[in-house]
């Protein structure tokens, strides 16, 4: 993706035009599309682009945002422009196991990922990172207990309007949101989870996969629905594993896999390169 | 694998000693070995081993097979010695998707498989196969209905005892087998199966997935059990899949995990590079 | 991709402007574009698309294409345009190994692949490949030596225009086409190359590999230039490989690699996902 | 690996009885063997094994260790003896890019790696690397120039000796070791390399790469030699790219890649799962 580069990220019914009525906006305003990606679900009848463009020098965005509200009003479009610089406003929420969170602010330290983390929220004290650089960073400690669970998910959600976050990331965050907040969080709050082929319900997921003597391990990382481990999928990886692992061998091959589908994730989140459709994703990836 | 290289698999309850027992009676006799893995499970308190191994010129393998069936009896092993050339006597059953019985035709036509076909079973005649070359193979077709599955399993019995047969391998057979069968069956009987990240369970799985936007797509193979897809597992792997392939994409990427699991799933079994370990599989891959 | 859809596939120098114009005239026309994918060179200045469209059932195909080659002629395109139901004219040539061959020819019978092979050309006897169903299609012996080489490739010239052949395969065709004639089918003959990491030159490569120790080998698909292994790559995969492996060994992954990355390549050919850009390709996949 | 776990790692001219002779020492001074890999290179004649036992509670290490001394005498064996605890003394060289560093340093925060990191060195300043926790660690800033070349290597020497230095790792130390100083750390200094299908000599490889248009990207960790980059190869593994990746992003997958790769090696060496084998590796892997 150019420095420069506008993206725009739409869905909407289909029906002839769309795209011709898009690009002729965009054209007249002075936006050179440098790629573009579309897709249409014939199931139901949806229409999804993306369009990535740089602006001629004596164009100002403005004026094509207001030529393609035009457009968009026309076709009943859900849609977001990316400027070139944007940074998202996101929240880390993590446990215990730090694997997703330091590999998070790595590629935010290198400025692999376009955000702005405004807030890293653990159940476990600050100390617990001590070997991570949280220098500069809003740390708060919210533990929380079967109890306490309401007061505690009241105080992120405060901690996400009063921050004006725009993507909250479970780092590994080991409690389930209540249906409550995952449900005001929907479409901007993205899980990971480990996955197996087959499937396993309960607790110690790696242990059970030993037991069951799987060959390769997986991980998904979906955006948060009510129903914890059932969002939308996003993106999903797995590492081929061995009679010769120890459930610790799979736990730590997990570490790696989870921290990689997680990152693509939340990469391609920030790069507006998802558009949610119904239970899944519509992913343009680059 | 060396060309004279004989092959010595055997599991048996762990205690100290096995291996210096083992090589030492190996070595008495004239092998030397070439190549050797061992597993110990510790939960089970199991120990496996394969050793590949050549003789001295003058070393009668019936030497080292009586030497080392005293070793067994100690140690109360099961056992099992390949000869260099040794072909394990194959029945092949499948149904209208022939992509997995191609596959195994060619590589059996190559010699990567070590192995004699003693017959091929299918419930649709012979000419749904009219592209693949059956020439010198016995062909069964065993139609099969609701009414009639009986029989028609006691058939395929009757084949697999008047033939000999040492491995029945399910390439895409759409029957599921009776309990009774897959019980007589058990350890000599390897399917291929669809897997998903997560699972599906139920008809048509690929346009399961497709609804649930899943970004893999697996395959599994595993010795039979009476609980069909759910016997041991040998090999897995996956495809990546994404949100422009169709239900169709689905299965035809399908088709080509599917093929290569099987394949090397077979391939192992016919070197012994597999042991069972109760609901797993030990796999001394090359 | 839709049993009815049209694939429309272009290239040209960039500037504002061109999609707004391209999707225009396909609107204009009754196309509604399906899928799309654009991608800009910055580098080369190069603009290239791919658009899936159906028409509406009055909408005559004919007038698409008209509208669309003035659109093109302004721009100054380079374009192709797919009926939903052509088969391209394939010929296929072919060495001593047939796994690629055998590979092509059953995703051809079962409908993957949407060609009409127009030929099978050998350096090898028609019994070379006794095991593989070859009726129906003219197969042509064609040995070379070096005397008889050029003699050799003006009769695969004159198969070629006499047949009108569209995409010239080298499914494992083991001899290097002159300049000459590799010139000639610039653009339109995909070759299958082993790949390692890190390169081999000269024979036995996969017994260099071995003697090098690799963890992994490789292929390459390409369009064939003057430069035979050298031309603009379309697909490259890998197989992991260990100190186990003898060079046999090697050769046999290989040909699983093989047959998978020149079936991709053969395949998004077929459906007009690539264009050429200078030594690189574009590749729309799915 | 079970914790109490020792690991027995040896080499030796091939020839009958070796095993025999190794597993009848360990049994007989209370070894019980958990985990065993041989492998017998059948061209230079050459033998490997890998064993992992533990001891009976009234066995003396010492006791195994001087039986099996005599075997390994008898057989001219070059071998090591890892206790379970044991840690080896690493020094990790590093440059400007610290993605291999960042990496190594969580996985052994976490104690993934068995190791005493005892020295950074590198050629920038500490404060390039103020997001990293370093504390705890010696670290030594080495500026080099071409002129001050051989007196930086003499203090690295220095270093390497004084503090008992067992591997060094070159986690993107961008300086290319003098032949004197990398043959005095043969065997012992594992360096990570980008690699691409075809290979790339000189400068800026991932701009080459992309000229190229290679759809695979890869690196490739190995032992150093005085040929830098062609040392005895300990793992590969590679990354899909595209056409719409720009170098910037092929360097970007090259840093997941490279960091993967290396802490695996770097696993591999710490565990003794690696034996050299002329200009190849054995690598016994769990």
């Amino acid at each position: 993706m150019t420095a420069r580069q506008f993206a725009l990220t739409l869905s909407c019914p289909d029906q002839p035009g769309i795209v011709a009525a898009v690009t002729t906006a965009l054209f007249e305003r002075g936006a050179n599309i440098l790629e573009a990606q579309q897709h249409n679900d014939g199931e139901a009848d949806v229409f999804f682009a993306r369009f990535g463009f740089v602006l001629r020098d004596d164009a100002p965005i403005e004026a094509v945002r207001e030529a393609f509200a035009a457009v968009a009003e026309r076709f009943r479009m859900q849609w977001r422009l990316r400027e070139p610089d944007e940074r998202t406003r996101v929240l880390l929420l993590v446990s215990k196991f730090d694997h997703c969170l330091a590999d998070l602010l790595y590629r935010w330290r290198i400025e692999e990922l376009p955000m702005d983390i405004v807030g890293v929220v653990s159940n476990h004290p600050r100390e617990s990172y001590r070997h991570l650089d949280l220098s500069g960073l809003a740390f708060d400690y919210l533990p929380v207990t079967r109890e306490t669970k309401a007061e505690q998910e009241a105080e992120i959600w405060r901690i996400v309007q009063a921050r004006d976050v725009e993507l909250v990331v479970l780092a590994r965050y080991m409690q389930i949101l209540s249906s409550d907040l995952a449900g005001k969080l929907s479409g901007r709050c993205i899980n990971i989870h480990h996955s197996f082929l087959p499937g396993f319900k309960g607790a110690r997921p790696y242990h059970q996969a030993h037991a069951r003597g799987v060959k390769v391990i997986g991980a998904t990382a979906h955006y948060v629905t009510s129903d914890l481990d059932e969002g939308p999928i996003i993106e999903q990886d797995v590492e081929r594993v061995s009679h010769t692992d120890t459930p610790g061998d799979l736990i730590r091959k997990g570490r790696d896999v989870e921290r990689r589908v997680l990152s693509r994730a939340v990469s391609w989140h920030l790069e507006r390169r998802i558009v949610l459709n119904g239970d899944k994703t519509v992913v343009f990836k680059n």
